[in-house]
């Protein structure tokens, strides 16, 4: 094999750099040249191309997003688009294709693979929300993000005595909601895989509230419901002061945890590997502390499961 | 001097715990007992105390928030309050009261010397808008959650090459923005103090959008204008993708700096001696290194000014 | 099941507070009284004991350390020790001992089993050198420590052009400096269970200094050699300026990551459920996302294997 | 005015980039072009630059470390030495340089300035211990450093009722053990300054001993005393278990703290701005919100003095 390309897909997370980096060290140790696609599946349209060599990704291991780019394009999803990046690829007669990414960057993989592309995966998405892995790249440093800032927010509710309603990342998946809520001690969470219990959650405030220094701390999924809907409801039925916080963005950015830094360094190296070893079609994930392959199809469809048994302790460790 | 009061009022800011514990421990030196009044002025007027001794003061330096609880209370502005108050200080016999808090609460200190309570105040606001001290406890802290939340922004705001526009605690007052501003490398920052020039940012960001690697960070100081106003202008003015966040109730908590501890301890502590040797209706502040006093009416009154030389660096660093 | 006792033993970790916690609320939801032996073994031989409920443990969950402290003891590994706890155990009448620790408080908890104490363990120890489970709590914290004092010292090794030697826990086990080597991007790892290749090392050092801004960091085990011996081999191989760094005790404390949260909440709940259920000389771990148990001898004897492939892979991404 | 020089000299601190940066920025918008001399005066003795422009200092604000270098350098203290450094500057014509550094590197300016170089500083030390200035680079984030760390310190201090004595830097300065200890809540300090009453801690140790969940943390700038030795007598003298921690080098960097970088960029700026006035041989500081000039020699001759009344706090607070 002579030459790779790789590129970073979807919302940005972190530990991409650490993959990308991972990627072009390994290729270099074996003469293997690589380029870079800028912002992703768009850059690959646009044949926007960068030559990485092992200076050029000097200190990018501990930076959130992504130096490459990321992005979105509604242009690839279409036939047209489909040949137009397997058509760019060929043109540059790389030997396969290195998508980093969640499961749109996935599906986007195995659509170049029927397009003659030889392609491997890297999962990396805050939402670890794809198969056959126990862990995507930047889901860990999300978490850590999240309970950092929740811990803040309970020194507020905690002296002011409110009940605050937290946003969390998650449009489909309750991944983060849940691992957060629990690492967190929230008083409730509410995700969209498992229904929530309204009233059961206004009767414990309503008790908590005939307490001294009450608090109480709600973190809800983005794709559960809003967080303004739970605020409303919950002032009507306990009349306490509610606040709600919607975290937003800062749960994409920041200097990788450990956990995804090393995640991210095996699996960026082990995609060159897999690739120099005439795999195609498979991402990398982990199943323990081992490394794994799994068809990208597979990953991109299967959902990551909810553990109902974390989220049944999130509700016995609530005071 | 045998018996003081202590309370923490309006907003929390980290620190606040700091300074209790100081003034406790200072207290405890000099065999004078301190009670505090639970929630701030509400728990005054409701008589709610709490007795507090070197031993109950123990690990709680390092904690966001305030344990005593704090909050607003409309019943204490009203003359009725007010004498209630003051009736309910007299009734424990305490021989003064040290007030933790932002400018409402120096406001209401004030009012209880008019009723014959000995006061001595202490700045604790993340605004960081009271005259007569260059910094009041918990901006510090705050301005540091900032800036590395932005820079987890930036992430995604470079990976993307995206317009984000965050937004800023400081309903009055600009100096969070400000400061955070120029200590993220904000793009743009949007005060109350300072008219903004949104032609001149919009020609920037256009001017920008032509290069590569796009990405533009403004600060939004939530009572200078909204954000989603200022987003929907730029999208519209320069049809690039505009993202808002609001940073909101995480810029209160959290573990106070170095800079709020080491203040919050100095001010606690020379609140105890300021009423024991006498004082009344004053302030503590600092200017450069020296603990000072100020009458507590004028560092309500008079606001923190914007240094302008700031702002102007703020528009000259950004590129 | 009426009543169980729980303590913490050995060198403190991240995360031994979250699953007293959990394990006390589990209890109390299962109306189950607990109560905790102070300082470890050595509390348990002195009959130091405290009753938790549900509200002695608020607000420990994201607190370093244990709170109900840790320790070792000598007398307590020799029979009339074990007689005597056995002894102090059976006069609490307690159905059950939860041990949180790691493979020496393991290896007590088996020798309490054989004098007829049910004992259910909780792995907790950064050195994460358990068999039978992916993770001891406490070590992904302990990981996460390190990578971000690593980077600070990067800043001023490449400042300066410095080679850094950093020393890490690790008596007999590699398990932290493996995984913080890769995830922070040292240039070489010395640990105990593989030989290390100075030569190597020297050559890759003189190399680099043949370059503009070398800077070299290596991460030693504290069991595999003296990083001073280290330094001075290299300053006389190398000529270069060598400086030494221990971490230390930093390394034990902080607020736990969000994976030793989550992880010492289903391990302290577990552990009650288990007992609860008639398990006896068990360890809870965890392999992969699913909770397992394992029979406490074997956990205490097996090493958790280095993963060569990790060791390589540091040596493949260095520069 | 046509042309600057910059450099960083001795100990790297966290914020040189951000002032190299605002230096930079600031010298575009006048149209001066700047170079840096690489390494401090070591490299402005072997004659090694890099042209800087705004673009180039782009993503440094927010890194520790020094990105164009720094160092010491013995030939440059001499007559011959700053002749040649002197002579390199006429050389590249430049009409003034930019010292970012502590008392020796402003020392250095000062020489300069006598043979004929236009020379601004711009203090930059974690130790604080140049006059005129209420702060230099780097001070604030040191502290933030130290406090956090010895954070996790204290929480295996308190899990294992043990007496720990950490070394912090300071060889000639007690400012940042002093600030540091203020704001960690130390149970004492010992620094250069003044002279320390070890019987007294003796004694308190003893006492404290007796009570149950003892612990105790002293801290100790490096050029006060050895931190074995001081470990060593409390051993022998109250039969405590004592531990030592030399923090070291990961005081040094890390991303610049709020504080640092708004005083760097001030800095920067101002340094840039009075050489384009025509001043020479002064520094920049901080006095309470003001940016001042002093004298370099009067800067690097007078000590910062330390504030006694934070050392007798300490003493009051600690239980």
């Amino acid at each position: 094999m002579r030459k790779l390309a790789i590129l970073t897909s979807g919302g940005d997370s972190p530990g991409m750099n650490a993959a990308v980096r991972a990627a072009v060290r390994t290729a270099a140790v074996e003469d293997i040249e690589i380029i870079a696609f800028e912002d992703g599946y768009r850059g690959l349209l646009e044949d926007r191309t960068q030559r990485l060599g092992p200076r050029s990704v000097s200190d990018i291991l501990d930076r959130g997003g992504t130096l490459i780019g990321s992005g979105r394009s509604e242009e690839f999803t279409t036939p047209e688009g489909l040949a137009k990046a397997a058509g760019a690829l060929k043109e540059h007669q790389v030997d396969g294709l290195i998508v980093i990414g969640g499961d749109g960057s996935m599906r986007g993989a195995h659509e170049l693979v029927q397009r003659g592309i030889a392609c491997v995966g890297a999962p990396a998405t805050i939402d670890n929300d794809l198969g056959g892995t126990d862990y995507c790249i930047g889901f860990d440093t999300a978490l850590n993000t999240i309970i950092y800032d929740v811990s803040k927010i309970r020194d507020t509710a905690s002296a002011m005595d409110r009940v605050f309603v937290v946003e969390v990342m998650g449009r489909e998946s309750g991944m983060l909601a849940l691992h957060a809520g629990l690492a967190c001690g929230a008083d409730a969470v509410v995700i969209p895989e498992i229904e929530f219990d309204y009233q059961e959650m206004f009767d414990r405030i309503r008790d908590a509230s005939g307490r001294h220094k009450m608090h109480y701390v709600i973190l809800v999924a983005e794709g559960a419901c809003s967080v303004h809907e739970v605020a409303k409801r919950t002032t009507e039925e306990t009349a306490e002061e509610v606040r709600v916080s919607v975290l937003g963005y800062i749960q994409r950015g920041g200097s990788p945890s450990a956990l995804d830094r090393t995640l991210a360094c095996r699996f960026g190296a082990r995609a060159v590997e897999l690739l120099a070893e005439g795999e195609n079609d498979v991402m990398v994930g982990v199943l323990g502390e081992d490394l794994v392959t799994v068809p990208i199809a597979e990953a991109a469809g299967a959902k990551h499961d909810i553990d109902r048994s974390m989220y049944e302790l999130i509700g016995r460790l609530a005071r």
